[in-house]
């Protein structure tokens, strides 16, 4: 008996085009001989559908939009559809209004459903916002395989014994093999980070030997806003071992045997991922970008380009996902840029094979300084002059992002943004953060990867894959300089920041591991850095708040998975 | 025996200073001969602390200042104080980390602790994130009282009674009373929305009447970001008769009496509140922009000056929250200004008392138009250029911010802010959207109460009381003229939009009813016109996306409780 697992991008709300992917997904698995193809969670609104959940006629649409599908796929086949249902007892026992929901199709009809039961609230999810967890264990018969257990996503993600703790009370996938079931199916749609497909798919094959159960997972791949799903859809047999794999940031279709004799799947293909690190950093970052402006509607993109690294690495990201032809540079010089600053960035698009458009800055920070000079008389030039450059340049880049349909990639990397070392309403400017959740010494072993590895795989090179070049892509100038803002003459960051290595291990620290001061300092760090750490990153709280969406890289962003109050009277004793 | 309301504005982190507001508050209670104190909901932390409760050193330092509390109270009272306490089985039961908790504090010691059973998730809440439910009743017996019973804000709001349905399978008022409760105590952070203090106190009043418990309601006062909570904490017998009162968006301390005898609270200060409506409001938008001055640390505002009725109002609000002196307004007059703009201004600030400077922007948006004039040679000019307009403006007005360090507010109505007819990194930009929140119909409503009653009821009018005035606050040519944007000659709203009441309508409709297109054509309205607010609607939602945050004032605000998708492909059946 044949499976499928279909790894589709679907965009968030566009009901039709996204019935329209499984259909013709379906076609293909129906063409192969498949019985019963698996689609991914919610993938009928695509997810994240956040508060369009909250509009009833959203969900009567995507209701009437199942339907419709069922009666559109191949009759004989059986198609699991996520999508989200009614609760229709929500009121009466004062439940969530929804679940997030799978359905059977078959023969033109929804034949059952099933919900999820786990549903994560933490970080950027907030399901519980929208839905009642299922009742309890879904299970059908299916003749050839036996029982077949149905979950979604977060349901795989509660085995004590792989994590050392529970995150829920129960364990769906420990109900479903006491019930006996063989064949575990999971729609998923969950989210990629750094480190974290190699340990799904760890914990997707302890659990499939652990309750000796037959699994397979389809995850959702593409960018939605912030997120970016890295697909990567898996089947482990009864011992856990991995017996097919899509391949990582696009959408495919994985057909695979049931032996019913055996009873388990059995071998087919396994698609090689991008190994963690710069390889997956890379390709969600490119298909994030790429997502982002398809799904928005841009076809072109335009950057400010300082001559640093910054805007060096963002600029490449564009080239390779919307192509080079594609992608504006704007060089903005002012009186403290450095010379090297115009040509590292003409050499840049030269290698890029981008466009780029000189603007020099100072007349009109003239102009700025000529209208606020009777209101500033008396006073020292000072940060107030250095954001003034900033916000000239940045509102330059929206005036050309509006003249000419570009979206406009914002250019600051994660330790910037947590450090508050960035202008809001200047270089902050843009529809999209592609780099804010990669912190600085990220940028650079990025980039050295970039120019160490181009053209070895070239898979991964996107539309930058035609370019031919003797030397490295990125100018090896814009790696060895210091990094500066280039905001007053002869500034480099390190005169206002600990040298980046110590601040992004202390932001991790920070940001992402809750660590407190006497963590920190016990691992090596002097405590008065620390503390000027922590105080920057909380008085940047009203910068962040109006960032653009962060492509979320990391287990913790920047973005709608960090709340954070900005009217805060903070302690070094809060961390 | 006599309790105490002690009705405090905590600032969110602070623990040192919220600890300080307790043992104040104690104090004086003491002294009237209290014998139980109640304090508000997280008093603490404040409300509401995010992931701040995420890092495990805040959640250990609010216990320490517990603990340290507790020895500074006068040891004979009992005080019961808001805080987040650690839920110990969370990973073995695989519950969430925290309770929202109250803890009972006499002696010198936390003699019990109470925990919030029912926890919103909805809105702007997100205690699912954080919190575990309470296991269930939480009472203690009180000489000279009986059984008291302890409830955190969300318990009492799920009676099926009052609202029709439930949002939550337990009552836990009606477990109270079941259990034999004399007494129902609250702890609250409610915050304010047009038409909620009254339905509030209805439901408390329905819930004492109904289950024949007499209640005691605390509620949180102060902003804290964009939200504001009003105070007005209550006392009610057992036949749901308001016995006491605290005032509406200022501190408090009631004193009453619970008569063992009777076995009921007795009559006391029942102080008056702003009627609903435009005194409530604009009490609300006083106390939210002090709030956040104060709490960020400012004491001066900016505001960019059109001699519209948008900036009128905040620049109105920020007179009366801080003070005139406090005020700068800046007038940045174009071409395209209208001579009254000038005038207009000018007479509000003199009326304001508020110091003023101009500075027209011709020479800056020359500049622009030199840089740019290569680039953009052959193209209309048009939107860019109106935007470049509002985007000079938003930099003048961060420089004056930055270097004098004011507090920027933005002006942006909610009309506005929900069909996008504003500029991001231009007239959107502020530390705060003061009246973001408020349709554009309620502020020329609100500006015209303005005008009637100032002076009538002067405890409203915080620092401009002090003002005496013959003639109308507000110009009345600024409420009389067409709304304009005034970014290219003749330019008036209505161009591009549907007229204000029309517009409002169906916004309302939209945002905070969820009303699908039959159902507001079924209203009167054109259907063309429903559709093309859906559309502007919804592709604004990258400029909201990046928005100061809103000061909340109706059951759905853009801010936090707003999670819209911004790469969505809508249809008009979405809704």
């Amino acid at each position: 008996m044949k499976f499928a697992i279909a790894q589709l991008n679907p965009t968030v709300g566009d009901l039709t085009h996204n019935a329209q992917q499984v259909v013709e997904a379906a076609r293909q698995a129906d063409q192969a001989g498949v019985e019963v193809m698996v689609t991914t969670e919610l993938v009928l609104c695509g997810y994240p559908p956040r508060d369009l959940l909250l509009r009833p006629g959203f969900v009567r649409a995507m209701k009437r939009q199942l339907d419709q599908l069922a009666t559109e796929l191949p009759p004989r086949l059986m198609v699991l559809v996520g999508f989200a249902a009614v609760n229709p007892q929500a009121e009466q026992a004062g439940e969530k209004p929804l679940f997030n929901s799978a359905a059977l199709l078959q023969g033109g009809e929804v034949q059952q459903v099933f919900h999820k039961q786990l549903l994560p609230t933490y970080d950027v999810f907030d399901e519980d916002r929208y839905f009642a967890p299922g009742p309890g264990a879904s299970i059908f018969t299916l003749a050839g395989v036996g029982r077949v257990g149905i979950t979604i996503c977060e349901d795989l993600w509660n085995d004590e014994k792989f994590w050392g703790e529970r995150r829920y009370p129960h364990n769906p996938i420990a109900d479903l093999a006491a019930a006996g079931v063989d064949l575990v199916i999971n729609l998923s749609a969950s989210p990629y980070a750094l480190h974290k497909p190699g340990l799904r798919a760890a914990m997707l094959a302890h659990s499939a030997q652990r309750y000796n159960c037959a699994l397979l997972y389809a995850n959702q791949v593409g960018g939605n806003d912030d997120l970016i799903f890295d697909g990567a859809s898996m089947a482990f047999n009864r011992q856990g071992n991995l017996m097919g794999q899509l391949p990582a940031f696009q959408p495919g279709l994985l057909v695979i045997d049931y032996d019913a004799m055996q009873g388990d799947l059995q071998p087919t293909e396994v698609s090689a991922l991008p190994p963690d690190g710069q390889e997956s950093l890379w390709s969600a970052l490119c298909l994030g970008v790429r997502d982002y402006a398809r799904k928005c509607g841009f076809t072109k993109a335009v950057i400010g380009l300082s001559g640093g690294i910054d805007s060096a690495l963002v600029a490449t990201l564009a080239a390779a996902a919307l192509g080079p032809e594609q992608v504006l540079g704007v060089l903005m010089p002012s009186p403290y840029s450095s010379d090297h600053s115009i040509s590292d960035a003409q050499a840049l698009c030269q290698n890029l094979g981008i466009n780029h458009t000189i603007l020099p800055i100072e007349p009109l920070m003239l102009a700025y300084d000529h209208t606020l000079e009777s209101l500033f008389a008396g006073t020292q030039s000072g940060v107030t002059e250095e954001n003034l450059q900033s916000r000239i340049r940045g509102n330059l880049l929206m005036a050309i992002a509006n003249k000419f349909g570009y979206l406009l990639l914002s250019t600051g990397n994660k330790s910037e943004m947590a450090v508050g070392y960035c202008t809001l309403y200047g270089d902050m400017n843009g529809g999209l953060a592609a780099i804010a959740d990669v912190p600085k010494t990220r940028v650079y072993s990025l980039c050295d990867w970039i120019n160490q590895h181009r053209g070895v795989p070239p898979a991964y090179w996107g539309q930058l894959a035609r370019r031919e070049l003797t030397g490295p892509l990125i100018p090896q100038a814009i790696l060895d300089k210091p990094p500066s803002a280039e905001l007053k003459p002869g500034q480099v960051d390190q005169d206002s920041l600990p040298p980046y290595p110590i601040l992004d291990d202390i932001l991790e620290r920070l940001v992402n591991h809750h660590q407190s001061l006497a963590d920190i300092t016990a691992a090596g760090h002097d405590a008065g850095v620390v503390e000027q750490v922590m105080g920057l990153v909380t008085r940047a709280e009203f910068k962040r708040r109006q960032a653009p969406p962060v492509l979320k890289v990391t287990d913790r962003a920047f973005g709608l998975g960090w709340r954070m109050p900005i009217a805060y009277r903070w302690s070094k004793d809060d961390f």
